[in-house]
């Protein structure tokens, strides 16, 4: 994490750990940015003629439209997880005559979708999770929201959906936040859900690049993910029958078809008396995620170093930003080996006969850190002492991440709304 | 194939290939189905109080609203693909509270939809492919409707969309057909091509099981699935980078996300001068599928003994209509060995070099059958000789199962509207 000073609202600086494809400045909304053109070029190539950039849709062209009609707020104690939306979101459309369409800010309500539209039928579709904090300076915060934007541009690409500026939909999204402001909860345990979707509504039924798409932000208060509170334990069932991902496959995006099927799963653990899936990978079991979370293990390895370790970034991995922010929070300490290598279920087993292991903890923007207490796996219940020990680690991550996400120390991770 | 003798329209018998499941005899709507009985209990223990069967709609209670506004048909010769849609839908809703809604015909139109809908987030979707056709005595036919039916239900199962009376759908479907009859093409190459939808529209972000869902089914007009029309041989990109299923997935499901990561490659294939993706699996390039088409070989096998291969139903191949209806041909014949097991590409390669291929094809409810005229492997062009070689068989499953489908063959296969 490197400190690089002050900077405006949507400056690419405060982007944590964006690549470098987002070299632009604050205020370059007309400037071709070199790696987008790439994108862009990629994208039209097979639709024909060239098309110019300018298609990326822009911040200031924002149509905002208020509702007459503000809907109560919910009691931050009475909130569940994205059951709650705010007063307005953001749509964008687009289609392959006329590029992007100008983004208009408008009163919460349905989409009109045609019936054939291809995010019903093959699933064109894709999301992100991110979160708006309220300080107790009343100053609103996104969290390393390029990380965001990044993630979804390749989703994007890999879904076959248009690319888009990342910088101006930020920005989209900043002002949509601002409008939506009071609905940012009153509190240091609860927080403004973001979530842009972008799908695909192609109108036809074959399976093909989709020439109509629609992005659009929707805002949701949250509290704890968990019904059992923020630092409540949960069981995991490693089930080895189903299979997460792949290699090949597309587990590292953020697409729709990724969670449909883990819902049945889940549904499973639940009937065996665990609150998540441990998803396991390969014939010889590799750990791979938890739910809708990356999984970090902190443990003594094998030459007798401690050790915080999470399986790396190999396809079949979703690139969590809390998962990264972790990793680049331990490797600033510099306390303990930081790695990012496979674990299979036998090396979590021995870790837990040779009473080497500390912590389990899966990792989310929904949830940011989630103690595991135990593991079923082939019909057995292993317990995991992460609750025995404090748990030190996970409530030093849930400290210093809500720290700066709710202000209290300051860090070039946040943006100010 | 076994001719069970004449029954009326939803007749089970009807069923062609329908598992056991389905038992009930016409006119029993309000009968518990033992088969579909254990289904919905499955769904429903984990919402706890148990609920009467009777929450499966009925085609009975249908409500028709005609158009006032009847659209132009298009002409046969101007039909692209899934672009063109009838007068009317069918839609049926349903939530946790008050079960399945009344089904309801109505003119086509847009839905109106949560933007936090589940089938936009996380892909819970799936839908259906099938098709009514004309024959020249101006009677509708359905082709094994009831296998369609039953794989729909398999995929709602995986997908946690609650279950449905199979022949209850069926016949709404049929009223449906019946009502847009005039849209069914005068043509011996065309069709209406039928597309049973289903969404879960919970509107909200937490991944669960739907409380909310919605079963859709819009018609399409269509001529020859590929441009090339009914016998143009396609080229194949082998491309073993990307995988389109895995065991311990869904690929044996038509669920929506199944479908959006191969648009990306299926372009790929395009831009090598391929028109189609064959799809591999595995260290040693296990042939699994065409692009959405299952796979054929026909040819000598090793032991000198003529064959017609295809993958087998591990978990990892669509369990296609057509497929299987080759296979219940071919086998009915009794002229070669029929077989469902694996060929890898180095099996196809050895075939190929040694000339004991004469033709390979895919096969799918959209084409068909579509003869393949080479695969491109590891950067190696490979001539597969199937129009060299008639296409003897390929042609002659196409006449008998067009002869079967126009009605000019009688066969329990079909099923008049």
């Amino acid at each position: 994490m490197h400190r690089r000073g002050p900077a405006g609202p949507i400056n690419p600086r405060h982007r944590g750990m964006a690549a470098p494809r987002v070299r632009a400045r604050i205020g370059a909304a007309g400037r071709v940015l070199p790696g987008q053109f790439c994108a862009a070029l990629d994208w039209l190539l097979p639709l024909g003629p060239w098309r110019p950039i300018s298609t990326f849709f822009k911040a200031s062209d924002l149509r905002v439209e208020l509702t007459s009609e503000p809907k109560p707020k919910p009691e931050v104690g009475q909130l569940q997880f994205g059951k709650h939306f705010t007063d307005h979101m953001l749509t964008v459309e687009w289609d392959r005559e006329r590029g992007w369409g100008q983004p208009h800010i408008k009163p919460f309500q349905h989409l009109r979708l045609h019936p054939a539209s291809s995010a019903l039928h093959y699933a064109v579709e894709l999301f992100e999770g991110m979160k708006a904090f309220r300080g107790q300076d009343q100053r609103i915060r996104l969290f390393r929201p390029l990380m965001n934007m990044e993630r979804m541009s390749r989703s994007a690409a890999r879904a076959s959906l248009p690319p888009f500026d990342q910088l101006q939909l930020l920005e989209c999204i900043r002002r949509l936040v601002a409008i939506d402001q009071a609905w940012v909860p009153h509190s240091d345990s609860a927080s403004l859900y973001i979530r842009p979707t972008y799908i695909g509504t192609e109108p036809s039924l074959g399976v093909s690049r989709p020439g109509h798409a629609l992005l659009f932000v929707i805002l949701s208060p949250v509290g704890a993910y968990f019904a059992s509170g923020p630092m409540g334990a949960v069981g995991l069932l490693a089930e080895p029958r189903y299979v997460r991902a792949w290699l090949g496959g597309v587990g590292d995006c953020k697409m729709g078809g990724n969670y449909a099927p883990t819902i049945l799963v889940q549904d499973e653990a639940v009937r065996a008396g665990c609150q998540q899936v441990l998803w396991l990978y390969g014939d010889d079991h590799q750990i791979t995620e938890v739910g809708t979370m990356n999984i970090f293990l902190f443990w003594t390895d094998l030459q007798g170093e401690l050790e915080l370790v999470t399986p790396p970034l190999n396809g079949i991995i979703l690139p969590g930003v809390t998962r990264q922010s972790l990793l680049d929070l331990a490797r600033k300490w510099g306390e303990f080996k930081v790695s990012e290598r496979s674990i299979t279920m036998a090396d979590l087993l021995r870790g837990l006969r040779e009473k080497r292991v500390r912590e389990v903890f899966g990792s989310g923007t929904a949830c940011v850190v989630s103690p595991v207490s135990h593991v079923l796996y082939q019909g057995k219940n292993y317990p995991i002492p992460t609750m025995e020990n404090g748990p030190d680690l996970t409530k030093r991550f849930l400290k210093e991440l809500t720290d700066i996400q709710y202000g209290r120390v300051p860090s070039d991770w946040v943006l100010p709304v």
